[in-house]
C-alpha cells in the first residue's frame, strides 16, 4: 500500500504540503451537495490550495453513485483542461470518495488524488483500501477499479454535525475492526458510548488511527482481495442478509446497523464452531443491542435470510454459505461453511440475546 | 509486464491451453458486429472453450467506442452472471481491445481477459501495452485504465482479408517499430512489400514478433508512461497534426497514414538536429511516399499544423513543440523542442521529398 494515511486536525494545512510536495499541480475538488455547502467553505479557509480551486459537485446518496455522476465528473474534468498531473481531491462520504476515485483512476488513464472524507464510515472504512466504484443497473459497487488515493487525511473536525445514526454506522465499522485486532481494542469501544462527544475529540480521534490501521494491515497484504481480506467481511454475510430483508420490506436500515447485528450472529457462530468465549459474546451484544436495537425478524424469515446470505457476492462457495468467523478477538478465520439449519440455530440464539 | 504474448497460426487451441491453465472458467468474447461474423465462427471450430462461449457484440468503427458501448457490455456481464473469475475474449481490432478492455478493466473491479488481435495495427500496437480506453465528449481515448490481459494470441491467419488500407494502417506501426530496434529491422521491413502475401505468412509472422518485442519491450521499462514510453510517439507529434488537418477539412487520413508520414517528419528533424543519417532518411522517405503516397498541404497549413502539434496531448512542454527524434535507427531521444521555424523548414523538406 503506497498510500499515505494522515490523522491530523489540519487536513487543509495537510493538503497544502501534499500539494507542495508534488509541485502544485491544478486542483480539482469533487464533492456532493452537503459538503460543497458544509465542509468545502471551511477547508477553503484552512488552505491555499483550495482557496480557489474549482468544484465538482455530485448529487447526494447512494443512488447518485451512478453512471450519470460518473460522466459529470469526467466532463467537468474535460472542461477544466485536466492533464494526467491534475490532482483531484475528494470531499466527502463514501459516495464521493467511491465516484470521484473511479473518476480520477479513468480519466486519461489515471490522475493522482486524495481522500478528505467527511463521515465517520468513509473515515474508518471507504476512504483505505484503494477501491473505487459505482453503482449500475441496481448492483452495488458493480463497476469499479482497485486505485489507491495519494493519500487520506483523517480528521475527526467534520464529524461533529454528522446526524447520531450516521455516527453509529461508522462506529459500528470500528467495533468490527476492534474485533479484528484485539481485547484491549475492543474493550476500548465498548468502554465508550458511540458518540462524537464521549471520548472528547482526541480520543476519537486515537481511536480512529487504531481502527484504520487494522484495515490498513489487512489490505497491505491482499491489495486485490483474493484471500486475508476475506476477513473484512466479519459481520457483513448475516448484516448484508439484513439489509436485503429490510429493502425488500421497504423499511430503512443502516448499513452499519446491519453490520452490528451481523457481527453478533457472527460471534454467535463462531462460539458454536470455533469456541468463541462467551463471556466476549455476551458483552458485545449487549452493547450492540443497548445502542443499536435489535434487527427485528421471525423465524418465518428464516427462508429468506438464508436465500440473501447464499447470493452474498462474496460467497465463493456455490450452493453453501461461507462465514469469516473469530477463533477468539483477533483471530479471524475464512471461508467457514455453514449448515443452514445451524445458522438457524445461531438466528434464535441473536433473537434471544437481543430480547425479540 | 505479466502478458503473455503468444504467436501461433492456431490462436484457438493456445485458447484453450490458457483457459485450462485458469481451471476452466466461464467465458465471454468481446467483438464486433465485422469479427463476430467474419472471425469467432472460425475460433469456434478452433476451440472448445468458445465452441459454446456467449459473445457480446459492439458496433463496429471508432465512432462506437463510446460510454453506449461501455455500458453494453458492463450490462452484457451482468445478465450473463459474470464473476471475478470470469475470462473476457476480446476479439477485433484495437476497437474492441480498448473497449472489451476497459469492461475487463472496470466490471467487479476487474476480470480477466486476453485478446485476439484480427487487424496488424491491433496485433502490433493495441494488443500489447495495457492501455484500454473509450472516446469521449470528442476526445479520444479520454477514458480509459492501465489494464494488462493475461495474454494476447497474435496471428495472421485472420489478416488475409484485410483492405490493403487496414493493413498498410499496422504496417506504418512497424515501419515505427523498427526505426527503434535497428537497422537490420528496418531493412527487413523496406526489403518487402508492404502486403500480407509478399513474403508469405510465415515471414509476416517473424516480422510481427520482431516488431512486438520492440514495444514490449519499451512498455516493460515503462508501463505508465511517465518517459521512456515516450520514444513510442515516434512520428506522432506531425502524424497527429496531420490527422486533425485532414479531419478539419473533412477528409479521410487513416491513423497509419499520417504516421508513416509523421515519421517522415521527425527523421527529417532527426537529421537537421541529431545527425541522423541522410542516406537511411531519404530510403525511408521514398519507400513511404512509394506506398502511402504524399500528405497533401501547402504552406498556408504551416499555422494549423504548429497549432495541432502544440495541443498534442503527449506534449509535457507548455507553448512549445517537443518531439521523439531519433539520433540514428535504434536510438531514440524523447522531448526534444524544436522552434516553429525550424519545424517549417522540416515540413518544407518534407514536401521536396514527396513531390508535392
Amino acid at each position: 500500500m503506497n498510500q499515505q494515511l494522515i490523522f491530523t486536525d489540519t487536513p487543509g494545512a495537510e493538503l497544502d504540503r501534499i500539494v507542495d510536495a508534488m509541485g502544485r499541480p491544478q486542483t480539482v475538488v469533487v464533492a456532493d451537495v452537503n459538503t460543497a455547502r458544509l465542509v468545502v467553505p471551511a477547508l477553503r479557509r484552512q488552505s491555499r490550495t483550495l482557496s480557489d480551486a474549482p468544484v465538482l459537485t455530485i448529487l447526494a446518496g447512494d443512488a447518485h453513485k451512478d453512471t450519470n455522476g460518473l460522466q459529470y465528473v469526467w466532463h467537468g474534468l474535460e472542461e477544466l483542461g485536466a492533464t494526467r498531473r491534475t490532482l483531484i481531491v475528494n470531499v466527502g462520504g463514501g459516495v464521493v470518495t467511491d465516484l470521484g476515485g473511479l473518476a480520477a483512476a479513468t480519466f486519461k488513464r489515471g490522475l493522482p488524488m486524495v481522500n478528505v472524507p467527511t463521515t465517520l464510515l468513509a473515515a474508518v472504512d471507504a476512504s483505505v483500501g484503494a477501491k473505487t466504484g459505482i453503482n449500475f443497473n441496481g448492483y452495488k459497487n458493480l463497476i469499479g477499479a482497485f486505485y489507491e488515493p495519494a493519500a487520506s487525511l483523517i480528521s475527526t473536525c467534520f464529524l461533529g454535525t454528522l446526524p447520531r445514526r450516521e455516527f453509529l454506522s461508522g462506529y459500528a465499522e470500528m467495533l468490527k475492526h476492534a474485533l479484528l485486532d484485539s481485547n484491549e481494542a475492543l474493550s476500548e469501544l465498548l468502554r465508550h458510548e458511540p458518540d462524537f462527544y464521549a471520548g472528547g475529540g482526541d480520543v476519537l480521534l486515537d481511536m480512529l488511527r487504531r481502527s484504520v490501521a487494522v484495515k490498513a494491515r489487512i489490505v497491505e497484504q491482499d491489495l486485490h482481495e483474493t484471500g486475508l481480506r476475506k476477513a473484512l467481511n466479519l459481520g457483513h454475510t448475516a448484516g448484508h442478509a439484513f439489509e436485503s430483508l429490510a429493502m425488500a420490506r421497504g423499511e430503512a436500515l443502516p448499513h452499519g446497523y446491519a453490520v452490528a447485528a451481523g457481527c453478533v450472529v457472527a460471534l454467535i457462530l463462531s462460539h458454536l464452531r470455533l469456541g468463541f468465549p462467551s463471556g466476549a459474546l455476551r458483552l458485545f451484544a449487549s452493547y450492540v443491542t443497548r445502542h443499536y436495537g435489535p434487527v427485528a425478524f421471525t423465524c418465518d424469515d428464516y427462508p429468506a435470510l438464508l436465500g440473501f446470505m447464499a447470493q452474498d457476492k462474496k460467497n465463493n462457495a456455490p450452493g453453501r454459505i461461507a462465514f469469516t468467523l473469530l477463533e477468539d478477538v483477533g483471530r479471524p478465520r475464512t471461508d467457514i461453511v455453514i449448515e443452514p439449519d445451524n445458522i438457524k440455530v445461531a438466528l434464535d440464539i441473536y433473537r434471544d440475546l437481543s430480547g425479540i
